[in-house]
């Protein structure tokens, strides 16, 4: 309804704006960062680089300090006006063994990820009767005495859809299905993965994460062992399995966001950000999470950097860090900004895999809407149409979002990005090189067109007086 | 250009017999037979057992124990006239530890599987320089010199088809490439999955396995690892791989054959023998390798049973033992029935996977085949062609073709099988219900109208003799 509304105020300031917000050579050379990106495969090159030469890489191991060298000497390479780094601290987690075993009525191994922070059992791990329940909210529901002193299974099964909103639906089960299992005694915690593939991969990610909360060991199984318990559970006898964990958190790590910097000509102390995050997790390649946003934006500027002349406003690169295990670069990177917002002209992550940017949406100030419109012309001939106002510019960028940052998403198709997402089947081979570069074309545009854009998109108080308004009308 | 012979042979002595090797009556329970199983979800419920209550069943494991018992238990409850076990004596393997890592220029695990009878490394693994063969050809060819102290890596890449043939042409690296390796002085051996499948599984399989050749530590990468592999071959940097396996060879095994009979009212001593195989690879739950093939031929035998009448000739069900590791229960029954092979009037065995049945081919005698062409036209509304004069009756049935056995090969679409066979990755949610469904009706239609045949199919001199001509002719 509100989004409706908006939507309506967008297209009625639009009249007198949308006409010309940018010169004729402005949208030649926006015309021009978009063929030559279609045209290269320099995105497939650097993840391709990143997956062998670096590989997983999760947020405070070797592998991680490992990539942050590499990104730097790479934008360092591609002659950037500026390259540096600025420090994230977080506390982490190492995964060791992680095992399920259904021990009666049958013996099976299930292919299992322990989640992120999960305890450690016991060597040898926790032996219980399983107690399985549809979803989060049937375990919330539940007597404790049903729970007690049992290994909980959640086995909710998420939904395939092209914004990926099935992920949203499922992942409650995952974030906290831990903590509320271990307030009603329970011992251990499995999920069917939140994951749309029925190949046997288990799907790992963040729970919610406080010191003072107890959680329990927890882990995830791939969705054709989760069709298996529930088959077992199906049958007469009761099903008691085993579950191991044997991991670690670690308190404090100190990780890094590298930057790259192109200074602008006109305007130099306003800024288009574009990121994505270096981190992944430790299992596959972090191909499509994140490698292929770390190719995508970083070929965007690399095309925007060779250009003969430079864009009015800076353009940065982002490659945050530790967003897996707790949006910990993105947060670092807000605090560091919240007395200087106003000078982010936009902000927009790529962090949703390879497939194809289909629209742009974008929280900007209505008045700026139709630079908007006028950016979406440019990209219509890469198959993207106008979204909405909505936009948050991506994971890292919302720590950001309550400061008041203008933020653009270049929505892509999400079908097949949790068939892989967090698994070992995160690699290379599942990027396709034509997509990634319609993606490169499209962060190309936007950073170029938002760099020469004749106003500023309303960062800060701007936005923030505009959205408190829309609450009070719409109250 | 022989099958273009025999099947204008065959097409020209279809003239005189070809119109009414049945009954009306023979014809109609064909039919019920059909409409009841494609109508039924009897197979399926079969494979959902094995799957779930027993798993996977290495030979010579605990599982196959308990998969014999399975076995007989479901035939006695299914009321067959004669249930058995025929024992079958073999070597067998256990899987430990198994990695492979590369060390430098980057570090990687690579998703392994060590191949069947791979003996085991010393604790701690062989570390080496990898070199690297496009095919077991090329590692033939090479110069001893540029092999020794290093590890192999043959990177042939297998090619999907329908008919399965881009397994054989690819195999030879597994099958025979440890002891090729082995040599020319190499250290280990690492070759690309058989399998034509981009996810993230390794491939295990059966290696030629004589106890007087030496043979190296031999480990399968998946198709993503093998791809990973090459590009760090591609770089200036020598590439150095550990390989570890723990692996345990065992002499001697007893496992059984699983027999089942409906005893025929008119010729007992007849048989229609159709067959599957009960073990598995120890990895996947062996539901497409050959759960599917075990619930195929008892669904189709069971609704045969079924029938308020017996067939002229017996009809029999064989589950055969330890197919994967060497054929040996094949083995076994083809020389327990050396001098009895006549008694047989057909064999078929059901291990291709569940995809569905598109073609009829059998070996059976000249005057024979237009029953065959009369048992196709019983096929043809599931989809079914008459094939070629070539049929082996599957893998379990190669001993006995020395003996000259008639069979009959209802050839099943492959191009999905090797995606999944013989990974972690075979399981129940990769069988089609509707597809296991119409491979039941066939092989039920088959047993039928092969056990009411009006005359032998040749198995014995007749065929060999029959074969031997046409050998000469072809001279
Ligand atoms: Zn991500
Ligand atoms: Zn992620
Ligand atoms: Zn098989
Ligand atoms: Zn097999």
């Amino acid at each position: 309804m509100r989004t409706t509304l908006w939507l309506a105020a967008g297209l009625f300031l639009a009249g007198p704006l949308a006409a010309e917000p940018y010169s004729e050579e402005d949208l030649a050379i926006a015309r021009e960062l978009r063929e030559s990106a279609l045209a290269g495969d320099g995105g497939y090159e650097i993840v391709a680089e990143l997956t062998t030469d670096i590989g997983p890489r999760l947020a405070g191991s070797e592998a991680d300090a490992r990539a942050v060298e590499w990104a730097v000497a790479l934008f360092e390479e591609m002659g950037f006006d500026r390259v540096w780094t600025e420090p994230a601290t977080f506390p982490t987690w190492h995964r060791g063994l992680e095992r399920t075993e259904v021990v009666s009525p049958a013996h099976h191994e299930l292919v299992t990820l322990a989640l992120g922070f999960s305890p450690a059992t016991p060597k040898g791990g926790i032996e219980a009767e399983v107690v399985m329940f549809d979803d989060l909210a049937a375990l919330e529901a539940a007597d404790p005495a049903e729970v007690a002193d049992r290994i909980v299974f959640i086995r909710n099964r998420m939904e395939r859809t092209r914004t990926g909103a099935g992920y949203g639906r499922a992942v409650g089960a995952r974030s906290v299905g831990s903590r509320v299992a271990a307030e009603k005694g329970a011992l251990a915690l499995v999920i069917r993965s939140i994951g749309t593939s029925n190949n046997r991969f288990a799907h790992t990610g963040m729970q919610r994460f406080d010191s003072d909360v107890r959680m329990l060991p927890a882990v995830a199984i791939s969705n054709p062992d989760a069709d298996l318990l529930e088959r077992l559970m199906a049958g007469d006898e009761p099903v008691r399995i085993q579950v191991e964990v044997d991991a670690e958190t670690v308190e404090a790590y100190t990780s890094q966001n590298v930057f790259a910097e192109i200074t602008g000509s006109e305007m130099p102390e306003e800024i288009v950000a574009i990121g994505a995050h270096l981190d992944s997790w430790d299992v596959g390649t972090g191909a499509i999470d994140d490698g292929a946003g770390v190719a995508i934006v970083t070929e965007a500027a690399r095309l925007i950097k060779a250009l003969d002349r430079r864009p009015d406003r800076s353009i940065r690169i982002i490659l945050f860090a530790a967003e897996e295990i707790g949006l910990w670069g993105g947060r670092a990177w807000a605090n560091a900004r919240e007395d200087e917002i106003e000078r982010y002209q936009l902000v927009a992550e790529s962090d949703f895999g390879a497939g194809r940017i289909y629209a742009i949406s974008a929280r900007v100030k209505d008045e700026a809407w139709p630079v908007i419109a006028a950016i979406q012309d440019e990209l219509a001939p890469l198959g993207i149409e106008i979204g909405d106002r909505g936009g948050n510019g991506g994971p890292d960028f919302y720590p950001a979002a309550a400061l008041g940052v203008a933020a653009v998403d270049l929505r892509q198709d999400g079908t097949e990005y949790f068939d892989y997402h967090h698994t070992v089947n995160d690699t290379l081979d599942k990027i396709e090189p034509d997509a990634l570069a319609q993606n490169a074309a499209a962060y190309a545009v936007l950073a170029w067109l938002g760099a020469q854009a004749p106003m500023d998109f309303g960062s800060g108080e701007t936005i923030l007086a505009e959205e408190a308004q829309r609450e009070a009308s719409a109250d």
